[in-house]
């Protein structure tokens, strides 16, 4: 396979804009189609010159490029890659960016033919901020990008996508998508988990003169700033990762017991 | 009573000599005594002209003083308690430092004479450092210090206290001292536990690839830092604060519980 000179981004919200800025900012000679259901953000990017061209519809987005990124939310991928499934050319790379991989992995072996490649992929960056509005191309620079083939997929297409994340700045990491599951679940997941429940736990206590509020400094802070980002996002996460997460928590319970 | 004139430091460690220093530089005609078995960091504050008098035990550096400050570590207090009994003069005020109450309070009614005022006392402020070469005369500025004193104690000596502990630029929070166990337990004591009970949790994942150390970060390490602070100090702090810290644990293992 030769050097990527198309792509097209289906979805262009915070990670999907960001990936277009940083890979236009670098590959100044890659040609990125984009489509989104939000026309102003295909607009915005337009005049950004980060596309070079908005598509009124997936079809339009992926003909004839060579990879596909699906940067939309991650319990919208089953029903895009059905509809993706009829428009792939043979050896078209496809891959997301969602932040749980096992059941994306499920999915793409499932519904996508068998003559394209998918490689999940995972970038560990992000802000609190969602959209096209928030996007930066330098948001990827320095950050871990787990890239999850699938056990028969030849080392080229990987390679190919290895050099995409490597010039926006990334650092490409290839994992296994169990073993990803696993180890995000436990840094990145059941901190969120154990941070609501902290909060919960300490918010049962009775204390009238608020004082609580007060004295919450220090260790408290550092451990439930996270509790308060997005509910929803991490409702789909948890819930992606359902089974990791279980086994996690249990752990964490198991932990938390052994201090009596 | 009239405003205090004289003290005493038994413990000249991190808070101790932080609390004389503060003390000296806002009170210049405060004369301070201080006592502890370090002889070194006598003779340091007596350098530093941060105490008027190094003293070569507890008799000596309670003779005389209207406000003794107990600053040693919170297992020695009912010990020292036991020598102090007997060398103390009517009303005079004594405070601790000690990060839990409920247990000073309780050994202070057991051993100290009636006619005496004790104040337990808690300054929320510190460094992951201890010992006078630490100690700093800014350590309590901004920073909540809280005052339990005894139901039946009369509000002057209170009112001394609280006078003291604003001039070196806390704020003074009187509470009982089981409701200080419990929202003190609840956002201090807790999440060092959770955070532990985090860090071993995720340490037995196998993960022979070692991927969870590059992947940890933000929310991860937020949590986690506060689980590698002095061991020594949390394992007392636990145990002086058990009952609390066991009925908070098990609020947070149903939490954990609900989440299946």
């Amino acid at each position: 396979m030769s050097r990527i000179k198309s792509i097209a981004m289906i979805g262009l919200g915070l990670i999907g804009g960001s990936l277009a800025k940083a890979l236009k900012r670098t590959n100044s000679d890659l040609y990125i189609k984009a489509y989104d259901k939000d026309r102003e953000a295909l607009l915005c990017a337009v005049d950004d010159k980060v596309i070079d061209r908005a598509c009124i519809d997936m079809k339009e987005a992926t003909a004839g490029v060579q990879l596909i990124f699906i940067c939309t939310p991650i319990d919208s991928i089953s029903i895009l890659f059905n509809e993706l499934k009829d428009l792939l050319e043979p050896e078209t790379i496809v891959t997301d960016v969602g932040s749980t991989k096992k059941a994306v992995m499920k999915s793409a072996r499932e519904l996508l033919p068998d003559d394209i490649f998918f490689i999940g992929g995972h970038p560990m960056a992000g802000t609190e901020h969602s959209g096209y509005g928030y996007s930066e191309a330098h948001l990827f620079e320095n950050a871990f990008y787990i890239l999850t083939p699938m056990r028969d997929t030849s080392i080229e297409p990987v390679q190919s996508m290895v050099g995409i994340i490597s010039s926006v700045g990334a650092f490409p990491l290839i994992m296994d998508a169990d073993v990803h599951d696993e180890v995000v679940g436990a840094v990145s997941h059941l901190p969120h988990v154990v941070a609501s429940a902290l909060v919960n736990a300490v918010a049962e206590i009775d204390d009238p003169s608020r004082f609580k509020e007060r004295l919450a400094a220090g260790g408290f802070r550092d451990i439930t700033r996270i509790a308060s980002s997005n509910p929803k996002m991490w409702t789909t996460i948890s819930l992606m990762n359902r089974q990791k997460l279980l086994k996690l928590t249990k752990a964490m319970i198991e932990q938390l017991q052994s201090f009596y």
